[in-house]
């Protein structure tokens, strides 16, 4: 078996812990991923002067997969988040999050299965802002066509490919009829292509009081940027947070960057104490999007078993296993 | 005793039915109000052609008080959600949503007990957007000093009123570092001003996964418009819906508009199925406004023990009362 080159940003904090756990189960399982490994995080490199180098999205770009790690938003003046950086340095379009109950993992929810697919590079992230006179400022929000297609498109794509049946589309149109509106006018156009997938509009402040009455109702959700922000964090805390979801970003030409989404935890970093399953989560989204779907079943069922199991686990869920024990016991259940 | 006169606002769809509880109950708790009523919404008026008199907005700034039961928005372009057009003329600066689980209205929370305060007058809501070149458009966020500084104010004034230990401001500032970052200065200001209550700033998506999690790391919010119309819903569905939760509108020079913020329910209108619990709740609200704090105890006692005793419940909550069953049943109990 060729293994695959993939790029590995392990991050800052406990993100190289939990690294490890990915590649100790992807061997585990069988599956061969030649690592590519780089450092993209806060702390500067002393030759470079860089938080992120030309190698680091170069190694993306060619190997077309990569993983990241959590990455802390260097302190200081002026810098932007590496996460944001990232996303547009390698234009990653689309950022899905896969959602649902872990059996065995108690929450308030156990009916949670969506998706949300959050376009990831305008809207209110356009980063374009103005003081219009003292004690006046604004923000702008661009929605272009383009971009709201190409999500469009993915969403509606992913839909398909998952056997999902419906795609709701999230908006406040009623109040941003121009940017809201186009962006519902784009997927309205994917929609019609895609006649057996089952498509709606739903605005955003009553998607949320659906969402946490009866995430049931609730199969794809699109969404501009911070809609996505907003409704994919929610739908997180449905089923128990940002540790246990994983989070893939697309990018054109077929990248996928898949991350975990949560925090860099640098109280717990080199403890042995950091759960590694979002990252996990998110690798196995990584091994769907190479199509390698029985490897990508065979390493989630082993980590929902060794959840449901609730033999090991680590401390944010309640429990007090090392990050190896529990890495450990996913090994044993492959 | 001498008579309040307040406007009240019946509205459209079940909007009458659920005015003639409110005026039932205030009369049998002894409230005596003197009803200075008008018809705003969607049917318009065949001699006058309007939607929304000039007297009926004169009504409320000559009360200082008034309720409004649920409005549509005008069918047809060019007509903006008359909700909002009565936000913008009476410059109704805060929106204020208590938010509660209600004792023996089963949920999947039980310890919601929080108050989002959103400012109700810019932001998002600007409705300044154009279109820059063809498939490119844009919406421009606004935030003031004044409109900030003046929600603040009001957030930290409820709260040391209503005997609250904490104030959060929701923000997106990491991103909006120009109009989140001037909330947050605001918020800042005025909480100094405030020793005895506690600040806190928290990122929206994070409070949203926090919300669904444990509503109860929460006291009292305080937002720009767009993110506490989204979590202001959010909120209310933790709960049990818009049909439970009052409203209230605060606005320049002491005035209040207490609303119903669920719909206008067309398809149950005049059937005697409306459930007032809002309308009765935001009616509460008008009255602790006025300071009646008795009057308002002893009547939100008796809206809580009907609905905890679940033995008249509309068809929203499972039941099959009508809404005069329901209303006899809260009179019983006053
Ligand atoms: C860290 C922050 C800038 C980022 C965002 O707002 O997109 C985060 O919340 C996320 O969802 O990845
Ligand atoms: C009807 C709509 C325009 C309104 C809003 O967005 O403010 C509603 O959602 C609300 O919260 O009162």
């Amino acid at each position: 078996t060729t293994s695959i080159r993939a790029t590995l940003f392990p991050g800052d904090g406990i993100g190289p812990e939990i690294a490890e756990s990915v590649k100790k189960v992807f061997k585990e399982a069988d599956v061969h991923i030649d690592w590519d490994e780089h450092y993209v995080g806060t702390e500067i490199d002393p030759r470079t002067q860089s938080f992120l180098t030309w190698e680091s999205l170069e190694s993306v770009r060619r190997n077309k997969i990569g993983l990241k790690g959590p990455m802390a938003t260097p302190i200081g003046k002026g810098h932007r988040s590496l996460n944001l950086t990232l996303r547009k340095e390698l234009n990653l379009y689309a950022n899905v999050r896969p959602c649902y109950s872990l059996p065995g993992y108690k929450t308030r929810y156990d009916n949670v299965d969506l998706v949300t697919i959050r376009e990831n590079t305008e809207g209110e992230y356009s980063g374009l802002e103005h003081q219009v006179v003292r004690g006046v400022v604004e923000s702008l929000k661009i929605i272009t066509r383009q971009a709201s297609l190409r999500v469009a498109e993915y969403a509606f794509h992913y839909a398909k490919a998952h056997g999902r049946e419906r795609v709701s589309a999230i908006h406040k149109a009623n109040i941003m009829q121009k940017t809201d509106g186009l962006f519902l006018k784009c997927c309205r156009e994917v929609a019609e292509k895609y006649p057996e997938i089952k498509y709606e509009e739903v605005v955003i402040d009553n998607c949320c009081m659906m969402l946490v009455k009866n995430p049931a109702l609730f199969d794809v959700l699109v969404m501009p940027n911070l809609y996505g922000d907003i409704i994919s964090d929610l739908c997180a805390g449905l089923i128990g947070g940002l540790g246990l979801t994983p989070s893939c970003n697309i990018g054109e030409g077929g990248i996928a960057l898949a991350e975990a989404v949560h925090g860099s935890a640098p109280d717990i970093a080199g403890k042995n104490m950091a759960n590694p399953t979002a990252l996990l989560l998110s690798a196995v989204t990584m091994l769907r999007h190479l199509e390698l779907h029985d490897k990508a079943d065979r390493i989630q069922d082993a980590i929902l078993k060794t959840i449901a199991e609730g033999k090991y686990r680590t401390a944010d869920l309640g429990g007090s296993s090392t990050t190896t024990d529990f890495t450990q016991a996913i090994c044993d259940h492959l």
